[in-house]
């Protein structure tokens, strides 16, 4: 994400909310179908890397073709969690914030390092 | 999303890298294990709308209890879409844009109006 | 699913598994990725939800085109689980039971009846 | 799944059909939000593998401790899915035949071999 457009969430979120705005689309958007339409987002990300193998996975995401199909999906998935983020009043920086502060008490350094499961 | 702090997301990203780095997670965050990883979280977010009904939605939402959990849940997915940009270099506000772009010729204002479905 | 071919499962799986093979498909179809493509065609079916409200998603899976397309995502979400089971040796019959004998302790009738939520 | 029961499909289906109905629980299930149900429980299952690798996803799989975990979080798939089957008045193993046909013309054995992307 940009360091240079400091003021660029903000911006992005008012033209998402004029973009739907437009369309008369507020009456869809309760936060059950955003949901839905965030899982169905995800679900075409996943779609992409089903058959990529880990070991592929970073150089076949570099591949222009596929960057940019990627980024698509991406974009879609990153405009369902605003819309969704705007529609409920989350703030998603603090969310992220406060969930990483739990994050570091239930996953320590000194017992976390290099393991992907959660310390019992 | 926070007007507050505009430079609130290259901040936030510099967090999650330190968060990842310092347990040595790199090894399990390629592009594809990411986007499992942001499928799951999604999934646990429609978990908690899945008895909720459309009519409730927006209320259920603002209930403090379900608020902080919603939260929490909005926050996991936050960042694995955060950590599938980083690794990948997609930059999501621009990525966002361009769709945005693309939607605006698909969707066009005078025949989506009030219309969930994509014209033919 | 139907009375009328008692025999249809084991049947079904192995057209699955001809299908597969006669492709060279085993190769991409290791859980991980099986996982991965479930996900995505669970999400497709999200995607034909989602702005259906709860109150019309009765009547519009009736409706002949929706059902049909409907049948279609629903058909991929269970060939996605049927490989994912022959490929780990999941008996998913057997599964299923299993979890019905967890669910009724978890959710006795007396306490769940008319209530969605977990008892305590 | 088991070719010694050959009749365990509809005595499961009625087999859930109580465990809703006992429950009262059939206002819950409309379609929409039983396909909330399963893409959350889909979720669950790529929780498991989200950091398992490739190669070593059929290994995992097989270790008793996580196929029995597995086993339980790919239940609730086939459950939520058999429900919403059930209430839709879709006939999987038909609707999975019908679908393997469509994928006979599409994935034609003789270019589809050995090739996961679909042709174009």
């Amino acid at each position: 994400m940009s360091d240079s457009v400091p003021d660029g969430l903000p911006s992005l979120i008012h033209e998402l909310r004029e973009f739907v705005r437009e369309r008369d689309w507020e009456q869809f958007h309760d936060p059950k179908n955003l949901v839905m339409a965030l899982v169905s987002e995800a679900g075409e990300l996943a779609a992409e890397y089903r058959w990529v193998s880990n070991d592929e996975a970073d150089a076949w995401s570099r591949t222009p073709a596929n960057f940019d199909r990627v980024s698509a999906e991406v974009a879609d998935v990153g405009i369902s969690l605003m819309l969704f983020c705007e529609r409920t009043g989350i703030d998603l920086p603090s969310a992220i914030r406060g969930k990483l502060a739990v994050n570091r008490v239930n996953y320590p350094v000194e017992v976390s390092r290099g393991r992907s499961d959660r310390p019992r």
